[in-house]
């Protein structure tokens, strides 16, 4: 079987912060056969994720966990999509399944245990949007993050989180509130502070381009301190945040989107702070804890199915509009998780 | 009982590095009761650690774990004594003891809960000074630092420790080498980098001031990363570590004596390294494993007894050698623990 494949590839390496212009929709022939071993998948919903952009550098310590983007070459990413053909014993045409395949239409792919792919259940009952935000890589995200690194270890702790109207953000807040926490959240517009305090469930929120200073931001929102950041900014923000921890506070360090394009201060940290405040700083995957996403998606889809969790996703629609959307995150124009729509 | 006190007090707080002429030897006369409840201890060691300087500043974070020094004022420390007269249960005269006394000649101190003190074992055989390094304060870091935080996880784990001539860096060597790491420190003389390798068992060892590049020093020494970092200095020696660590790599954060005088250049961690790497910060006291000292006094105890660990101790002598011995500290004179010896 052949299909033409419409894909997004970059035109250079990116550096800064991305346009549309950074990229091009090629095409290309894909030839799936019988006894390939391969499955051919049509993809319905692409993620997109600031951190592909680090992927998408020459040079970043990225490249140390996952491939780096060639210019000219398909994008993997975190995608749904339905099998068109399979010549292999674990999927049938038909069904539906999340995992790594591309910012492309179509995606050839050989089933091997180092490539993360899950039929989707359909009996759950969810949106398929839903496998690709808060049961797919932005919930695990948070939620181990929140509760493997951060672990919240009695009610009432004090949790900031940055960007939290992102696609991570906006869940560790509501998964903190269901774990008893107190929980304050920024973001950079008056519409998605509003997000945040009056559907999202978050006790504070404010928007960090009307604070002059970032720290007496946080102190007037923590007079006690911060008992876990989730951090998803870096930079001032982070520095903010480690300047208002309380004693044993805890930082999941999930992303640093003001440091990927590389404008903005870097984090300047006060060791003496971290040493007498005994603060601990930490740099995670969702994927490190594996073992637990089958927990975490009984849990997460028990709480979205009882309303404990609103689901806050940002769809496009169609493959030309993967560049737009992607370089639109950097502009924080994105509310909740981003994903475009194909087909 | 009344007895006359020769204490060493700081003249102002002190901002930047410490020199003699920052301190002054005091009189006073201490008046112990038998119905006081207090207990009266002639000190025979004191201990003269870093970290000091910084309850010695104005304002600093160190204020937030423990009570800042007061121009004037006596200053706390860890030492070594022995009981003259007491008006408690707990000790009596003749009781040698170890804990939170001062850099004075006599330390009256009342026992509770919050006083950091303990009798020191005559049975166990070790001299007094003992008691003040390896089996004290430092011990205590080392082994905390080492076993509680960065948690070495499998033979062969690669170890930096950095001040590793130092009182407790040099510890922590040795204590790495018996859990069969692979270790390297570094110092900033050639005596002491031949003391690491030739006397203490360090695979390897480097001086820091004939390295035109930290970063490329530590590559070298660690082709494939850096699994444990137990940090001692700060700044740019903390940079270049962070820029070597392996993946899910641990920073153990003792000390930062080059960040303490407020000189040189603070560390700005790449905050990519540290999330694609998923690098783990982590600020600590040994006393917050407190519940482990038992332990630690039997495990380094016996290491001790056996010559498995070495014991280097760099004694002056009088109370007025206090402030010499205390600025020596900034300039990386001292080798192993600092004591000063009293009477």
């Amino acid at each position: 079987m052949e299909v033409v494949n419409r894909y997004v590839a970059t035109r250079h390496h990116v550096e800064g912060a991305p346009t549309e212009a950074d990229f091009e929709v090629r095409e290309e022939t894909l030839r799936w056969a019988p006894d390939s071993g391969e499955v051919l998948v049509r993809n319905l919903y692409v993620s997109i994720d600031p951190y592909q952009l680090n992927r998408m550098k020459r040079s970043s310590a990225s490249h140390l966990a996952v491939d780096g983007v060639l210019p000219g070459q398909r994008i993997t990413s975190y995608a749904a999509g339905e099998v068109v053909a399979s010549a292999c014993a674990e999927y049938a045409a038909g069904d539906v399944v999340a995992g790594v395949l591309g910012w492309e239409e179509y995606t050839l792919f050989k089933p091997s245990p180092g490539v993360l792919m899950s039929k989707v259940d359909a009996g759950g009952g969810f949106p398929l949007s839903h496998h690709m935000s808060v049961l797919g890589t932005s919930g695990m995200t948070a939620y181990a993050g929140l509760f493997e690194v951060c672990k919240p270890v009695k009610k009432g702790e004090k949790v900031f989180v940055s960007a939290a109207s992102g696609s991570v953000g906006n869940l560790v807040g509501q998964f903190a509130k269901l774990a008893g926490c107190y929980v304050v959240g920024c973001a950079g517009t008056t519409a998605k502070v509003d997000l945040l305090t009056d559907k999202l469930g978050f006790d504070a929120a404010f928007n960090y381009k009307e604070e002059p200073d970032l720290k007496s931001a946080l102190a007037r929102h923590f007079p006690d301190g911060i008992d876990i950041c989730f951090e998803n900014v870096g930079g001032e923000m982070l520095e903010a945040a480690l300047a208002n921890m309380s004693v044993h506070g805890r930082v999941a360090l999930s992303g640093a989107i003001a440091e990927y394009t590389g404008e903005g201060r870097r984090a300047v940290p006060d060791l003496l702070e971290m040493i007498y405040k005994r603060i601990t700083v930490r740099g995670f995957f969702a994927w490190d804890f594996l073992p637990r996403f089958a927990e975490f998606g009984v849990v997460v889809g028990g709480w979205v199915r009882d309303g404990k969790v609103k689901v806050v996703e940002d769809v496009s629609h169609g493959l030309d509009s993967v560049p737009a959307a992607f370089a639109a995150l950097f502009r924080g124009q994105n509310v909740g998780k981003k994903l475009v729509k194909l087909a």
